[in-house]
């Protein structure tokens, strides 16, 4: 087993990655002292649910944990309002008190679904992830929770950290190849944005990481952990360098928006993302080559890089506005300096914007 | 003008209490570093609209601050997550973004509703409070901010500080003579759990505090407000000793719970709540006539001390059982042990309660 610690004082927490974890989740939470004596809220969704909620429950009740089980569909859908207070309800109906936590069962979705609730019932109580996807290892380092208001997605949220991460590499055996690649995309950001060894590294072992061999997927994970704590330990609350996790993001929320939440997966919207901070770079003479290099090592991962023609730009460009990186009106974008390293440029023009969504559009080829 | 620093670390934050300062706000935004630049969201009622709305508005335009403007209903029913779904929608629509705050012009409702809006917009924004209510200065300290859902109040919201609290005497002016009650049970409360010479000051210029003598007024507000920031200071998270700051309040939630969040304000709820705990006190052997003690200030402050018929005692029961006090299924009360001093007491017998329930519906004339 690998272990991973987030270093964020009094509020550290450690990141546990391995295979067989699921099964032994009781051992870990009387590990970190959560109670025995209140009722425990298990959040997860109809899919995660079919494979593995079984597991989860047999373990904790055996070992004299009482339950609430809140499940939820499938996909972004899930991350609104009515269905936060849908799972609200029932931790208050099952009787969740202050010793109780929130246990996230599932991906991205269902962990800042489930950590939005455990940071706003009572003011607060423990929260606890137990990650099913591959994207997930991002969401679950750093404590930001949210759920989506119709107008953006992510508007509404807190920082809440967890007790512990749970990953057993084991229930990512069930995703779907999409689900994989999209997975992988926050992998190799890691490594786009602060580890150049670790990005080529993901490149040149994607046929194993698309596979799901569990050494690979054990060393990519934790490498991916390891560099989102690190960024996250020194501006937990989003003050400066954190911006730098947002490569691909800006692009990619708007895909996300425009598309209707669901048509692309996050993975994906941010891989489009990525590819056109790439086009950005060299638009501002940065970066010689970058697009080419950062295409190449998404592709290998059957991700897409190229803009569909039915997203229309002047939406893409209004839900870019509604962006939380815009500061008074300005536009401000993670933008690589060379694989391996970012910067955040701030003021780049509207227009430029615009030009590089055209390119992103054709795949790069108008690009000189 | 009077200044109480309420003492949280980095977290601290100042309360203005004075006459003629909502005239002066936008000089108070600028003291406290607030941007021009990114606009403000103004979340407050019907009611309080009508009468401060405009002078507020005047002088942050006058400034040059771009205001967004969200009225609520007035009353506890605002306090619901469909209205905060709308409030939440004002702010994406009017642009804030994280430079941006929240000003909260009205009492605690609009104060809760605005904080957790605050709290939670892009995961946290700045929270101003410029309370218009006696009640409010209980509210306006301490970072508790919450909506109510359907089955139990204040069960979801988190701890937000405010930038600073900005207190204008002259809106208290505009008060009907129940909310003026209402509020005085809120500082009266702080003196039964903590100053004894404060709890007789109160009951001696009740007569001033009811005509709104701005010297009395000002006086008991500075005094009301210290007091809890003492508290709150000790234990910002209620860990501990906060939860003396609940007497009367686990009485009182279920009263205003069972009688439909409306028919009673909160200070009339917890004044019941308060002879109550009183009643509690002498059937557990503690405090000698604190019941006629306690009773005799809460009725010079025209407030009620008697539980009304129509209120069902199960139903009562079912409320206190959903309250956030209640740890692993034992009842938890504060009870007082003297004028000005409380003690935390667990393990109450559920069939003491119930009785306590009986004698306060009488009035406590069946207590011996």
């Amino acid at each position: 087993m690998r272990t991973v610690h987030v270093e964020l004082g009094e509020r550290s927490y450690p990141i546990y990655i391995g295979s067989g974890l699921l099964p032994q989740a009781a051992a870990y939470l009387i590990k970190h002292g959560l109670s025995a004596k209140s009722p425990h809220l298990i959040v997860t969704d109809e899919k995660v649910a079919s494979y593995h909620l079984e597991t989860l429950q047999t373990s904790l009740e055996k070992a004299g944990f009482r339950l609430v089980v809140s499940i939820v569909k499938s996909g972004e859908g899930s991350k609104s309002l009515s269905v936060y207070e849908e799972v609200m309800t029932s931790a208050i109906q099952g009787g969740l008190d202050r010793n109780s936590s929130v246990i996230a069962l599932g991906g991205g979705v269902v962990g800042d679904l489930a950590g939005f609730v455990a940071a706003t019932y009572m003011r607060g109580i423990s929260f606890i992830q137990m990650p099913t996807t591959i994207l997930a290892h991002d969401s679950s380092v750093g404590g930001k929770v949210a759920v989506n208001h119709p107008l953006a997605k992510n508007m509404i949220g807190a920082f809440h950290q967890p007790e512990f991460v749970l990953y057993d590499l084991d229930t990512l055996t069930t995703l779907p190849p999409r689900e994989v690649s999209a997975g992988l995309a926050e992998m190799v950001k890691h490594g786009l944005i602060k580890d150049k060894t670790f990005a080529y590294w993901c490149k040149d072992h994607a046929a194993e990481l698309l596979a799901l061999d569990l050494d690979a997927l054990g060393y990519g994970l934790e490498r991916g952990v390891a560099i989102k704590a690190e960024v996250v330990s020194q501006d937990e609350r989003e003050g400066g360098l954190r911006a730098i996790l947002n490569l691909g993001h800006t692009i990619g929320h708007a895909i996300e928006a425009v598309g209707g939440y669901g048509e692309f997966l996050h993975g994906e919207a941010i891989s489009i993302g990525m590819a056109g901070s790439a086009l950005l770079a060299e638009a501002l003479g940065r970066g010689d080559g970058i697009y080419a290099e950062t295409t190449s090592m998404l592709t290998a991962l059957n991700l897409p890089v190229v803009l569909p023609p039915h997203l229309n730009e002047d939406e893409l460009m209004a839900a870019m506005m509604h962006d939380k990186k815009f500061k008074e009106g300005t536009m401000v974008f993670v933008v690589p300096d060379s694989i391996g390293s970012v910067s955040i440029v701030k003021d780049i023009p509207q227009t430029l914007v615009r030009d590089i969504l055209k390119q992103l559009r054709k795949g790069g080829e108008v690009h000189v």
